[in-house]
């Protein structure tokens, strides 16, 4: 059994070297150089190749380096009985809440006005702080860590959910009562999975339910936004800005409108990275069920996309 | 026996408003206009003027309006038998670990040259982050609670204080062991009180005995640093840079450096803004206290200056 690692444009050999010196026995491959593609059972995947999946018929389970998978499931090729999961690591909900928490206080404490404002030497400091309300959509692995550091941090979260995920102290609300969740916040942080239903979520429409001024934080995936859409709301003040680390097409290209807009934060994909050694802990314990046929760890619902 | 608020430049209706409202039995007044200065038992003071006590005979407790007490105990002609306390607020105290959670975070995600390189269009995310190891000048009311925000953002924090103060889970440093606290840390947040001793205290000598790189947040008071000493450690490369949001002049004057050097950034003293409302409810409890002769709370030890 062998597990290969498929993630074309990207230096893999730390992770194999992870592996290795968590379980010596494992043996790792590194796609294209795969000694026996009938000796695959599990692969590690990341913007895999087209048609890759043919290439291993005894294939079972596939993971994805990270907590997004679908780069995974939107492949109409991938077979129905492997299985996929996903990374579910402290470590990313860590980096995700730190990443939530940095830009909920930059604008709660309107830094980017103050670091103009420092380049024209103007002093004027503004004593009324908002009262945020801040809303997630999403309350899973990621948001739901993130929804706790933000009260721990004094502030009241609300959250949107198509689960019956709880988290205590946060009012959540269901799938069917989104216009009734957009109407108790004024901060939006996305941190839902990418599926057919939420891609291109944030738009328009959704924008004109927001309540005027509501300000939007996406640390998701750049495809649940349209892009023009929330440019539009911006310019119209429905929305006061956006921060965004994610976007539709990474690196964003030199002409996207996001690059000059002054009321658009943004950083370059860099929420949260997944840490390579606590990575290969879940992958070393997940191929080591798969070998003893034992049910694996953090396995996704392929009809849910999450 | 009269409330006097002694705050001149400073619109002091609303505190008054507050109090009273709070305490419609407490006679509050509005420094000048002090109908019987006899009367006078008890004050709230910012920046009062040269030589107000005099004008007070029967003063026997004074309160700052916020955490701070440098500007009351630095007055020579405060009379040794009048009381003083501050506001120990829990508003405060969460306005502040905020600031530090997001000083520390811009710092961690590096944020400021992310914004640089928006301007740009360049697209080049860190995927390293750094380890760091964050150092709490003083442990009090403020630095203790910051502490334990750090922690709960998974931060490893150390103290250095003057006191037998502690805080779970933060190894902290005496007096004299000034130079093995700062080899400990990388980053360092201030938040001393302002006294005699602590004054100057963010010298190039200081700075000259901390890890090459370290980053300072200052948000204690202006008078903590030595500006030019600062700059030249940030120059020499010996601090990697500050984040100030108090000066030793305020409104920062037009032509001081820190303006427009690129390794400072700045906000215009907003870190903890004192709440009237909870600020009020400490006065007249106080007020109360005092006219039954009762024990003070938040009594401030003038010999230690905090």
């Amino acid at each position: 059994m062998v597990l290969a690692l498929i993630a074309p444009n990207r230096d893999m050999k730390p992770w194999a070297d992870a592996i290795r010196k968590e379980a010596p026995e494992i043996k790792v491959e590194i796609y294209p150089d795969i000694s026996d593609p009938d000796q695959v059972t599990g692969a590690m995947l990341w913007n895999h190749p087209e048609d890759v999946f043919s290439l291993f018929p005894n294939l079972k389970w596939v993971s994805s380096l990270g907590a997004g998978v679908e780069h995974i499931l939107s492949d109409p090729l991938l077979p129905e009985h492997v299985m996929v999961s996903r990374i579910v690591d402290r470590d990313l909900q860590q980096e995700m809440s730190r990443t939530v928490a940095m830009a909920v206080l930059n604008y709660y404490h309107e830094i980017y006005s103050y670091a103009i404002e420092k380049d024209l030497k103007i002093w004027n400091p503004s004593l009324d702080k908002p009262t945020l309300k801040i809303g997630m959509l999403g309350l899973g692995v990621l948001g739901g860590a993130s929804a706790q550091t933000l009260l721990s941090l004094g502030f009241e979260v609300f959250g949107y959910s198509r689960d019956d995920e709880n988290v205590t102290g946060v009012k959540t609300f269901g799938e069917n009562e989104l216009e009734e969740f957009l109407g108790e916040v004024n901060v939006l942080v996305n941190l839902l999975p990418l599926t057919p239903q939420t891609e291109n979520i944030l738009n328009y429409e959704f924008f004109s339910k927001c309540n005027r001024g509501t300000y939007l934080i996406n640390l998701a995936r750049g495809k649940h936004v349209v892009d023009l859409d929330l440019i539009k709301a911006i310019d119209e003040e429905r929305l006061s800005g956006a921060y965004l680390d994610v976007f539709r097409e990474e690196p964003l290209p030199k002409d996207h409108p996001y690059w000059s807009h002054s009321k658009t934060a943004m950083t370059p994909h860099i929420a949260s990275i997944t840490n390579i050694s606590t990575a290969a802990t879940q992958i070393v314990e997940n191929f080591r069920r798969l070998m003893k046929d034992e049910k694996l760890n953090n396995l996704v619902d392929k009809l849910k996309g999450y």
